[in-house]
Formats: C-alpha cells, sequence, structure tokens
C-alpha cells in the first residue's frame, strides 16, 4: 500500500501538502499522525491539542513533530488542517477558521454525524474566495480514547467516508488539495468512499449508533442489576463482554453525536425496542425461529 | 494444571472413573472428550450422537474413542454419562436412564438452564437405589455449534457451575463419582462454582441470555433494514460485529433456553426495553451522560 502511493505521487506533479495541522490530538487525532508517517508522508505535522497532557503524549508518540500554542496559527501555516475533536467543537472551529484561511487550504474533519457539519462546510468554506473543506468520517475507533491508545494501523482495511456536495465551487488549488488528502487517506490504508450526508447519518444511525447506544443501555442496566456481584462477569464469558465492550466509551463524544443525529438515532432505538418486545412476547411460539433464522442471515451474508 | 490433577489422583484412592460416556458430540460433548484427553483422563471415552456426522467427526477428532449405536447401552457400560444436548433431549434421556442405571453410575449434564433439569434430577435421581445426577452448566461456547467447533481448550479458565441438591440422598458410590467427576472438571481447566438453581436460572437471563436475546434482536432488525447492502457491515466495522456476532446462535439451542427460563428472560428484556426507551427519551438532556457513566462503571469494575 505505501509502495504504491509512492508510485502514485511520484509519478505525478509535484507534492503540494507539505504540512499539516492536526487540531485534536485525541485517539483519532494522534492515530492520523501516526498513520500519516508509517504510510510515508514526509511533511511537518504541527499537533494542537486542548488539554496540554494530549498534546504531549502525541508529541512523545511521533503522531506530531511540534506542538502548537495556537490552532488558528498552526492552521495558517499548514496547507491541510485535520479537525479532530467532537462534533460541536468542530463547528466552532469551523467559524473561526472559515474567516482566516483562504483558498490555499484545505480543512477536514473526522466527526461520526455529518449533516450538521457538511451543512456548515458549505455555508462557511467551499467558495473560490475560501478554504475547501472535505467532510470525512473514517469508521474507526476504540472504545476508549485518548492520544496513549494511538495506533498507527487504526485505518487500515476501514473505510473512511466523505460527504463532499457536487455543487461548491471550490478554488481549483482547493480542488487539487482534496484529491492529494484523499491519496493520503488511502495511503493509510483506508477505503475512500463518498456517500451524501443526510444518508450517510441514517447508515451510521443502524450501524453503527444503534450498536453504541444498544451496549450503553445494556451496561447500565447490568451495572445496576448485578453490579454489585463482579463474578457475575466470568460466568457472562466472552458473549458478555463483547456485548458490553462500548459501555466503556465516553459521553463526552457521543453527546455531539447523539444531539447532531437525534431523529434517526430515535427511529433505529425505537425500531429495537419493537423487535425486542416482539421476541419477548414470542420466547414459547414459532416466531422465535424466524427471529433467530432472521438473525442468522445478517451473520451468513 | 494438568500436573496437579495427577498429583492429586494418584494420592487418593484408586479411580472409580473408568469410562465415560458423552451422549451428544456437538460442540460441548466434543470438547468435552478433547479436554478429558488433554488434562490426562485416562479411561475409556464412548461417544453416542444423533446424526452419524457429529459422532464420526468427534471420533476423527479424537474426542471420543469408539461410537455407540445405543446410548442406554453406553450409559450402562459406562461409570460417567455426560448429558451434551439441548435441554428437552437431556430430559427425555434423564427419563430413560433414570429406570436402567443404578448407584453405580454418575449422570451429569451442560445444560444452559436448571430449573427443570434440577427439579427432574430430584425426582428421577439421587435416590441409595438410583444413579446420582449433577446438574451442570460449563460458561463456554461458541456462537456456532457441531463437533467440527470441539475445543480442548473452551473450558480452561471457565465457570463451571453446578446446582447440587444438599437434600439428596445419593448412595455412597454415587458421592464419590460426584467428588472425582468434579476433580476432572478442575482438571479441564475450569472452576468449579455451586448455586441453587434458581439462583442460576435468574442469574443466567441477566448476563447469558440477555445479551445473547438481544444480540438476536439487533441482527434481525439489521437483517431487515440493511441486509440488502452487505458493505455497511465494512462501516459499522469491529463494533458491528462484535455486537452481532451472538446472532449466528442456532434455534435448536436457544428454543429449549426460552421454553425453561422463559419467565425469567422475559424479565430481562423488558428491562432492557424501558432502559432503551429512557435513553431514547433522553438523547438531549442530561441523563444521557448518567447512563454513560453507569455503563462506564459496569466496564470498569
Amino acid at each position: 500500500m505505501e509502495q504504491d502511493y509512492e508510485i502514485v505521487l511520484d509519478q505525478g506533479k509535484e507534492k503540494m501538502i507539505e504540512r499539516i495541522a492536526i487540531l485534536g490530538t485525541g485517539l483519532l487525532g494522534t492515530s492520523v499522525g501516526l498513520a500519516l508517517r508509517a504510510s510515508g508522508f514526509g511533511g511537518a505535522i504541527v499537533g494542537w491539542n486542548r488539554g496540554a497532557e494530549g498534546a504531549r503524549l502525541a508529541l512523545e508518540a511521533g503522531a506530531i513533530d511540534a506542538i502548537a500554542a495556537d490552532p488558528l496559527q498552526a492552521a495558517l501555516e499548514s496547507q491541510v488542517v485535520v479537525l479532530a475533536v467532537p462534533i460541536y467543537a468542530t463547528l466552532d472551529l469551523m467559524e473561526k477558521l472559515a474567516s482566516v484561511l483562504g483558498p490555499e487550504h484545505l480543512v477536514t474533519d473526522v466527526g461520526s454525524t455529518k449533516g450538521t457539519i457538511t451543512e456548515a462546510a458549505g455555508r462557511l468554506f467551499n467558495t473560490p474566495e475560501r478554504a475547501a473543506f472535505l467532510p470525512g468520517h473514517p469508521m474507526a475507533g476504540k472504545e476508549r480514547g485518548g492520544a496513549a491508545l494511538g495506533d498507527a494501523e487504526l485505518f487500515r482495511g476501514a473505510v473512511w467516508l466523505f460527504t463532499d456536495d457536487a455543487s461548491w465551487q471550490r478554488s481549483a488549488r482547493g480542488a487539487e488539495l482534496v484529491e492529494e488528502w484523499r491519496a493520503l487517506v488511502a495511503a493509510m490504508g483506508s477505503k475512500c468512499i463518498d456517500i451524501d450526508p443526510a444518508r450517510h447519518d441514517e447508515m451510521v444511525a443502524w450501524v453503527s449508533h444503534l450498536p453504541q447506544f444498544l451496549a450503553t443501555a445494556l451496561s447500565a442496566l447490568l451495572q445496576e442489576r448485578v453490579g454489585d456481584a463482579p463474578e457475575l462477569k466470568d460466568v457472562g464469558g466472552r458473549a458478555l463482554r463483547e456485548m458490553t465492550r462500548l459501555g466503556a466509551s465516553p459521553y463526552s463524544m457521543w453527546r455531539d453525536i447523539a444531539a447532531t443525529n437525534t431523529q434517526a438515532v430515535q427511529a433505529a432505538i425505537f425500531a429495537l425496542e419493537q423487535r425486542l418486545q416482539h421476541l419477548r412476547e414470542n420466547l414459547k411460539t414459532p416466531a422465535l425461529r424466524e427471529e433467530f433464522e432472521q438473525a442468522n442471515r445478517f451473520r451468513r451474508e
């Protein structure tokens, strides 16, 4: 993969991306820095983080070359700015960056919902006079966050979704920066897929957000019912560990997801409630067989 | 572990268990045979299975030394009979074995619910004139069954629950066979724990059956909603794979569990429905933080 990427770039024109600013060096930001380095990116990587500890860990891990004191200054000095903070913090930074950056910059993000961010990208960026903004969402993560868990291989084999809008009138340079960034993402081992932002949010509500909120509900319920008997976790074994692993996910990240994809998540949770009720009412009827067979199909295909 | 076990047995009196019959050579039966061999059991192991293919695979894997044509005959010729079939099939075999076996035999099972089986064990076994019956439940398994998945290490580090009843009047020989079987279970690497059968069924409803039925409901729902777009499974990534792995579990096994632990499972599923509703109604309120923090605690302790 690394080899292919270098050949592609060397055959093409000169690289424009010489400096990348990563704003937010938590799990994803740190992993982006590590993956860029591991895949052969030779330019500078500067990092900024709200907390000093996260920035220090990212620097020590080699994910960034230097810690920036000011996110706007770091952005101004870079061709690409990667926003790797929770969604509302991303929207805040987008507002601030829009007025200081010009068409020689590309801003991209890694947020888990894309409707709100893509709307802001159309309103604040992506005109000939402004910076380009490429809304992105790597489908990779861990149940716990933080720079210490940063992983150069996090994006290998993962899907990296983009919700670009064809109607935007980017500068020629912005369009080229987008292409070069997508090549870097591919070099990190991810498969780039373009998708409509509304379709994205609907889809992740089912395959990503529903599993998370379900694991949270199950873990919280079990904590209440059997939390005083930790030996029962051994009884549950691997199955229980897997079904509650995401229970460790931080509220700080999921609050913004719940708030920016509320309707789709509500619909998915409600559908699961109904499905559970159906199963509960049919524990002794032939409908139970149909549920198991339907579930078996999902795992087979 | 193996070493410890041999020392214990060699220091004690002569071994009584020279021949074990495994009735049902699916995943668990085959794994018991393999684990017995791996832990140093030197006696004979004979297997019976309803389908010829499962018996053949168990024989080829070395889990059994011979295939028995008749389960009752195999039981009569053995000191220990391990029932490793679904729960209603276990109850059927218990009825048949009770009248042919005497106090020189021990029958034990590996069923996932223990109320019904323990009641039958008191009614049909465990008198001075009858065979002993030790209701057991190894907390180990895989999402798919079958002899081909048999694993000598399946029980290592697992909990093996027993719902023995102190009121039973076993023969002296039956009591000794129980002790020797428990030593063999320990030698397979499991931790033996005694528990009241009603408490067992209540407990596994929460930590084992609820995760299973939840994974089934989630998998069935996702099959209906996104089953025609298999690429979405990549989008969901590891989290989705884990949350739906148990969706592959077979109806043939879980039907009997649902039918013999109905009330406890219904209560657990209903509690989860309510928890999901609470979460759904609070996606934008501070109660969401409380749910995440409660879930975090379950994973921390």
